[in-house]
């Protein structure tokens, strides 16, 4: 089994317990009565923050602990980006109360200035995590590429889809970064990915070893108008994207980021856990 | 694919749609907007009346809808057994609506007296259904046999685990009925089967021939004490037992059952949905 106390132990991601405040002392064995229950793989479920968009962080830990998820990638509305040493203190108490991880924090743009750059990994060395997702200029990745080396941080750019001028899809972020520091890479949305007419899985495959974190999404259509859907009622290939992440031995986290019924997000998330659970419990090891 | 224009074609249930008062006109497609990410199975998921002890049929049927799950079995707190036809006609109609069909009553009690057997065939024919799902005592069984001859309706009795004294298990049920007219079988309860110490695969192999209709559902032991929990985070092994519904190429519904939250069910409904459709999209075609 591949128990997140083992996970922790791994440091997959780099991050030793005892950088995170509040994460100092030990772990508690997961909630769920039937962990022997999940299937062991190398990389975690997740929820990406922006899907709690309208909800605190005490509403969106209710959620996360009633579909049994462990892994949160934090977004400033929940954890604002002056928060005070005290503040951020709090917040990874809370989270431990929910036996839930803050692995990375963003999307965070940093399109306007090279102070929002400076800011932002100021911010993840509070935090204490050891990864950014960040939408930046092009012209500021060499300066970025400098930054990861100085805080050992690792940079993740968000690809947004067809509307997006600068990171439309998966190989728009890779050729950029590829000659950058390799704490450089992506968070591979899939989704968007997908409504830029892109094939997620093979993207996967081809750019795997500068992704980082992955929205984990479905949509209703590969193209522009493709909207966010339930995880098992869209047209990506969820079974052959998770065996494309069993072939590469990804070792982040699967970030669902459902932007559909975001007033009342719960039903819709957990049908896409539950379909994710079942997923990974029957496909066969190759 | 196995649309439910198809199913209703096929007549599984051997139920022609113009017996059903309201569904005597044309059917209309799934809501969901990508049927063709859904496997085709020769059996469909459903939901147990039970699940809904605490909503309405209003409240019942739009979780339903959220969940694009199109099958409902019935309980009598939502169409009760002295029913006037042109309520009978209500129900089926604002079923339709929804677009969920109502393919079995039950489980209906009938251990009092047989006047309560007469009743349940009579409720069953106006409803418009070929499946009842009861529990009777043993000693009606002969009789209750005979009805189902006369009034050509299946009867499928429900297993409700150790403290049940008739009905245990799958096996104390199908031992009783099956020399009796092969209209009498079960309603099989994976769950409380399991909860007596049984192997529910195995017991959907062996009983297979007289199983009618599945109570949907994962335990957290395989023993007394064991509670019923989202699909994939019991001790049963729902990917082989899916396997096993493809083995003996099983027609029926498989209605979830979620006897837990109740009063709030429909996180935990979905993320069983979700998981039954992640399990049917991942398992290989043997």
């Amino acid at each position: 089994m591949n128990t997140r106390r083992q996970f922790i132990q791994k440091s997959v991601l780099g991050i030793s317990v005892a950088t995170l405040p509040g994460l100092s002392s030990g772990w508690t064995e997961p909630v769920d009565m039937h962990p022997e229950a999940r299937a062991s793989e190398s990389f975690n479920l997740g929820i990406a923050g922006y899907s709690f968009l309208h909800f605190d962080l005490d509403a969106s830990l209710a959620m996360m602990k009633r579909m049994d998820v462990h892994y949160l990638s934090i977004k400033d509305f929940h954890l604002p980006l002056d928060s005070t040493p005290e503040a951020i203190t709090a917040f990874h108490q809370k989270l431990k109360a929910f036996d839930v991880t803050g692995y990375a924090v963003g999307p965070i743009y940093m399109t306007k200035s090279r102070t929002e750059i400076d800011a932002g990994f100021e911010y993840a060395r509070r935090v204490g995590v050891k990864l950014i997702i960040g939408v930046p200029n092009k012209e500021d990745l060499e300066y970025i590429s400098e930054k990861t080396k100085a805080y050992d941080i690792r940079y993740a750019i968000h690809n947004h889809g067809p509307e997006d001028k600068l990171y439309p899809n998966a190989k728009s972020v890779y050729d950029l970064i590829r000659n950058l520091d390799n704490r450089m890479g992506l968070c591979f949305d899939m989704g968007h990915d997908t409504r830029d007419g892109q094939d997620p899985v093979a993207d996967l495959e081809r750019y795997h070893s500068r992704i980082f974190d992955i929205h984990f999404k479905n949509v209703t259509a590969a193209t522009r108008d493709g909207k966010t859907c339930e995880l098992g009622r869209g047209v990506i290939d969820i079974p052959a994207f998770v065996a494309m992440l069993r072939k590469i031995k990804y070792t982040g986290q699967c970030s669902l980021e459902f932007e559909k019924d975001m007033k009342d997000p719960l039903p819709g998330l957990a049908e896409s856990v539950g379909f994710y659970h079942g997923v990974v419990a029957a496909l066969p090891r190759s």
